[in-house]
């Protein structure tokens, strides 16, 4: 009995498409994958002291993108948001997993989610190493695998008293992004290009954070909205915090739209995917120097306290360098609702 | 501003309520892992000389598994599937993570998906270590982690010519189940009850693929059917095969049913997640020693020969120790229809 008579199903195609580009980038940049798809398990053996940092995210059409995103830029953002996680550890990307259920078998859709898959995954060396195709509704499931010398991951739990906080690039754009999709407010296609890239292909910060391991005391990425996700490390390092709103890095683009719109969505706009970290005021040089050699902006948005109760706390000081009061915080923060 | 005031949607419960459960895993089995749910990412650190084994598996309402189908069934499956995959390497599972979108938060239904889940987690000593929860369509996707001694993994592409064939409990019980499912034929209550286990609880073979390392030249798990799995070791090592039908072991009830059924569903039914491994005939004793210790059939079904053209074939002998033609292995073949 010959084995050609087993029929190729359609996704055993889309496994070969995928196997193809996956085989390319092993065979350039072999690093710690043994065995990438094909047989059981992939196989990984990272280098003596080395720990490996593990992230899985799902994305789910409807809730984390629209029907008939463009695919290209899906492919790119199912990796990006979890190599941001990555980034957010100080971990160096090792490869990933792919996890797929496709409603249909759409040749020109696969080659273009593809295309934007491996292009990311190039940029990072982090090739595809496994996975699973199956039909079903459209559902996207990355896992990623770094690589961080033992000890040196970058935990939430880390923030101490006096620490400055840092958040990278510009953050709220990707919140503007969404707002002129949903017709909260009109921006010019000349606006409107220069911040979509923020929501629909979103740069992870993998080299920053791999920079940090040396002087951060506690980091993640921002996809929730600024200060939502800075309480997760508030509330792992048990500690309060003080946040300048002017301090908060915004594009020109939201720079001109009114204060409360700033304000709201560079605060608790999701999304963004840049980091913030905790550092020691001994290092601001060092961190100031990261930021030219990366070509990034890095600014310092405020500073790390002690608990006065129980509860985490953050305080938020308005330009005029007054307090806002528990009604002027929840104001702000009513207007935060994340995509989906 | 308290943090407070940050309301927990009802996805946190669910991701609190999985927390509880690694976190009190974790105490207990600290093993490799270094970080488990509540940062950007997990941590892991294996032993030196060892490598990582990583295997990922979605699964689909619908299509993996009918609508309404036993949560703690289907918390088990889903983890089972992976261990499979792990134990067909000789790894000794880690931990895993899970990504998982639900169209409600179901309290019961999550209950009972946690407890099958958990319950094979424990016995294998297998943590959650990180994971995703989403709103969407019912999809469940494990990303599972183990470890194997460096240069230990047992890959497809091993097979020697010589080599026996052999075949872990019993195949075709789960395709037996899905038939019954189906209305395809009738089982009794009791023939049901004897079976439908084997379809919607597989027992992954860890114990028996961590023994298997220093023996088997291949292996691989039973997924699909026995003989297109045994395709892909014969594939892999670009090797034929010989496979004695009579010699593939089945269950008391698939026993009782006419003989075209039995042969079909043995050879070709998927579901069951035994393994498949070839062994060179010197360490026969070895082998049934391993049968003895895990009180696990263990069946020398065929052997391995060399190539006559280029494409891997197998041969297949009825019970008159006869070789079927094409016509006769079609018609054997044709019944195969993997659920979906």
């Amino acid at each position: 009995m010959s084995l050609q008579k087993h029929p190729l199903g359609e996704f055993d195609l889309i496994h070969r498409f995928f196997k193809m580009e996956s085989d390319r980038m092993l065979a350039r940049d072999a690093n710690s994958i043994q065995l990438g798809i094909g047989d059981d398990c992939a196989l990984l053996m990272p280098d003596a002291h080395e720990e490996i940092a593990i992230t899985t995210d799902m994305l789910v059409e409807g809730r984390h993108f629209i029907a008939g995103a463009n695919p290209a830029a899906l492919g790119h953002k199912a990796l990006a948001v979890n190599l941001s996680d990555l980034a957010a550890m100080g971990a160096k990307p090792l490869g990933f997993t792919l996890a797929i259920a496709l409603p249909e078998s759409d040749p020109a859709w696969l080659e273009a989610f593809s295309n934007g898959l491996f292009q990311l995954a190039k940029e990072h060396q982090c090739p595809l190493i496994g996975g699973d195709t199956t039909a079903g509704p459209l559902n996207i499931c990355i896992t990623a695998f770094g690589a961080i010398p033992k000890d040196q991951a970058i935990k939430r739990s880390g923030a101490c008293v006096g620490d400055d906080i840092w958040v990278s690039g510009t953050v709220g754009d990707a919140r503007l992004t969404l707002a002129a999709l949903r017709h909260e407010l009109v921006l010019t296609p000349e606006e409107l290009q220069a911040v979509e890239a923020r929501m629909h292909q979103p740069n992870p910060r993998v080299q920053l954070g791999i920079q940090l391991r040396a002087f951060a005391s506690a980091a993640l990425d921002i996809s929730d909205g600024l200060l939502g996700d800075l309480s997760h490390i508030l509330q792992a390092s048990q500690k309060s915090a003080l946040v300048y709103l002017d301090r908060i890095p915004k594009s020109a683009t939201l720079l001109k739209k009114d204060a409360l719109i700033q304000n709201q969505y560079a605060a608790c706009g999701g999304d963004d995917y840049e980091l913030c970290f905790t550092v020691s005021p001994t290092h601001r040089q060092a961190i100031l120097e990261i930021s030219q050699n990366l070509n990034l902006a890095l600014s310092s948005i405020g500073s790390i306290k002690a608990l006065d109760s129980e509860i985490p706390e953050i305080t938020l000081i308005d330009t005029d360098g007054q307090i806002l009061n528990e009604e002027q915080a929840a104001g702000l923060l009513k207007s935060f609702d994340h995509f989906a």
